[in-house]
């Protein structure tokens, strides 16, 4: 059988991982393929950085478009929006199929990537831009194809969970532990994408995608980050028997009328100890994913790293190349549905509500009586006067009052924090953060 | 586009929620697929039998070799081996794609039913028949294609985690805990297919083919029920911190030579508690899945119930169908790699042992003496007096002596009890059981 020609765009720490396996077995990888796979050129910026790994350096060229032209199957991990979307177009225009790791194109162009493997009669798979090394993509894609899946609630970014992890464990505030994670190889040295949370929006829309056959682009995703998240808030979070945690949730929600939308999200919430989430530690990922038939099920393992995501891309590109030996091709684009995405305001979930209060009688009333009149109910409520010294300048006395509400909508719920901290008896509000994952 | 034709032979649990979620989905499984599933006929033993679930009547019949005729795709939920097995070679042989949720028959007649699969150029498809609704499978088959699985480690049995999990929480005896799976439809009135293994060696002879690219029928599975496991073996696992769970275990195992083979095993084992694997309760199941690029993956979710087990079986049918509609086909078997099957005592295993000896001075450099000569290597040792009447019926004192030895071939280890056994002050060797998972 003639050898399938591979072309390799960027040399990272995937890419040099992806080349040294496609090296190191290739005989097997010949086997499950029904050809062999021949990697014909690594397309690299510099030619002069030194790539190690044994890789033959004849491999290494800077002229991708020329590479790609002799190409039958491209696997891209430049990452970001271009050079990478134009070289992706040309090869998916050339008739080569194409595995990528990039979640920020395919959130934000995915739809012109898939109608140029479409238009090409060609494949496009992106395993490795959800949760790395974890089969979740084709499981959601293919497993799941005859189940409707409801939810999908997970820990998808492993600086973030490194970070909050951190703070909950070693006692480390919010910088702190962005050092370490930057020391240890977790974090970028800028590291905006995962603390700001575009990270897990991109792979959150890409879920949802997935999941209920409709287009969801990163822009579609509420999206709040870790940045505020404050060793108080981690205490808070321990305190309700809970842990701090980044989630993406793709939803589907069924308005009054019935009619269906999907809502989805990314922000940091508390999660209760007893959900399996919460004992997701260091920076793996984990994903649950609740459908009607199927209930709930739990993918878990390594987000990231070169060698665990390099599997995923292998795993794409065996089932690309196994479908071009066979004249097949996989599931292309599923958009069927196309339901309208829902505002976060109209999200259910809950709130956990620290406020400094005046440590006087009927305070809690008070409080009480404004949570109710927005349609929200409490679940716990906490009172306790500050420790030491629980004056302020005017020697007046103070209090922490901490409240867990019952699921209301998310504006009912901001609204609710909006009218405590116009209260004269509120002095402040000193942290709001949602709770997710029942027991 | 034509309706796809499908046929349904058997109407137990699962079966009857893959006909109610053919029809209450029919729209949406048919955008997925390209063309309407038309479900023509269920196969059931008697007519008589009420199916209720709001299936149409007429769809019954107990004519299934008719029935197959007309199907473009067939659905065998029958289970056991005839006349399921003629039923689906005739499927195949007549050009019908096949999804199967027989595990059973597959470790039993899988190379048959594939190249039957193959002469007739259609598919084989069976997600259902290991852990339910968990996506397991076509994860191994096809996400980690481009990886070498290294093991795999996995409760694939509801019943027996169900009952031994019974034991460990709820304090019950193994004849309790099985009659309580049993009145909650957990466990069979015959229960000897998950008690003694059977069930979780098809499914571990099933994992190991597709892991391994190895041939594996129940057979070549090394197998030991849980029937001996006593309130004190469990009692034992709680005092190192460990849970008894029966485990399905499909290894890589290089020889002294460096020629690979592979180990195929499924019996109780004490996990620590600190293993993910330790804390899956009741009837779940969960799967780890070790591979040299990905490292450790886990997955989690319901590995049995009908509509579960409908979830994955509707999944297979989706891309068997949507196969047929693009002319494509999925991968076939894989068997190039036929490794040699290891025997058990080649294995790597820990033991924890419990013995009943004389309270008398050097007892314990007796028995460490003896595990020395063997080779094996003592991790904990345990020593303690019988609590309140610690003598046996000549008066003499008694002693607990708990050994947990490091790593050795299981020959090397079960060499080692029948020589501890033989001891003179060895009165009884109480309970030996291995340890597996490490932390």
């Amino acid at each position: 059988m003639e050898p399938l020609k591979v072309a390799l765009l960027g040399s990272g720490s995937v890419g040099t991982q992806v080349a040294r396996l496609l090296t190191a077995h290739a005989e097997e990888l010949a086997l499950r393929v029904g050809a062999p796979l021949e990697l014909i050129g690594i397309a690299v910026r510099r030619l002069e950085v030194d790539r190690g790994a044994g890789i033959d350096p004849s491999l290494f060229t800077t002229d991708a478009p020329e590479l790609l032209k002799r190409a039958d199957l491209v696997i891209e991990l430049i990452g970001g929006i271009e050079p990478a979307r134009t070289l992706i177009l040309d090869a998916l225009a050339s008739g080569a199929s194409v595995v990528t790791g990039n979640k920020a194109l395919l959130a934000e162009h995915g739809p012109e990537l898939y109608e140029a493997a479409d238009r090409g009669g060609v494949e496009l798979y992106y395993e490795a831009a959800v949760a790395g090394a974890i089969p979740l993509l084709r499981p959601i894609r293919e497993s799941l194809a005859g189940d409707r899946v409801q939810r999908v609630l997970g820990i998808v970014n492993g600086t973030t969970n490194y970070v909050l992890d951190k703070m909950d464990t070693a006692g480390l505030g919010f910088a702190e532990a962005v050092a370490q994670a930057q020391a240890l190889g977790y974090a970028e040295a800028d590291p905006t994408a995962d603390v700001e949370g575009y990270d897990a929006a991109a792979k959150a829309a890409i879920l949802a995608s997935l999941a209920f056959h409709t287009r969801v682009s990163a822009d579609d995703v509420h999206r709040e980050g870790i940045t505020s998240v404050t060793a108080a808030d981690v205490a808070s979070a321990k305190a309700i028997g809970a842990v701090v945690k980044m989630l993406a949730i793709c939803e589907r929600v069924v308005a009054a009328d019935g009619s269906e939308g999907v809502s989805v999200r990314v922000h940091p919430a508390m999660v209760p100890l007893s959900h399996p989430l919460a004992s997701v530690r260091e920076a793996f990922n984990a994903v649950f994913v609740e459908a009607e038939a199927a209930g709930e099920l739990m993918f878990y393992g390594r987000g990231a790293g070169g060698l665990p995501t390099a599997s995923a891309v292998l795993g794409d590109l065996v089932s690309a190349a196994r479908n071009r030996v066979g004249g097949s091709r996989g599931p292309g684009e599923s958009t069927y549905a196309q339901l309208p995405l829902r505002p976060m305001g109209e999200v259910i979930t809950r709130y956990h509500i620290s406020l400094e209060v005046a440590d006087r009688p009927g305070v809690l009333a008070t409080v009480s009586k404004v949570i109710a009149e927005h349609g929200v109910s409490i679940e716990t409520v906490r009172q306790q006067q500050f420790p030491a010294a629980g004056t302020d300048a005017g020697g007046q006395d103070r209090a922490s009052l901490v409240v867990v509400t019952h699921s209301a909508t998310d504006a009912a719920l901001e609204a609710t924090v909006s009218a405590l901290a116009g209260l004269d008896s509120v002095a402040a509000v000193v942290g709001v953060m949602r709770v997710e994952g029942e027991n």
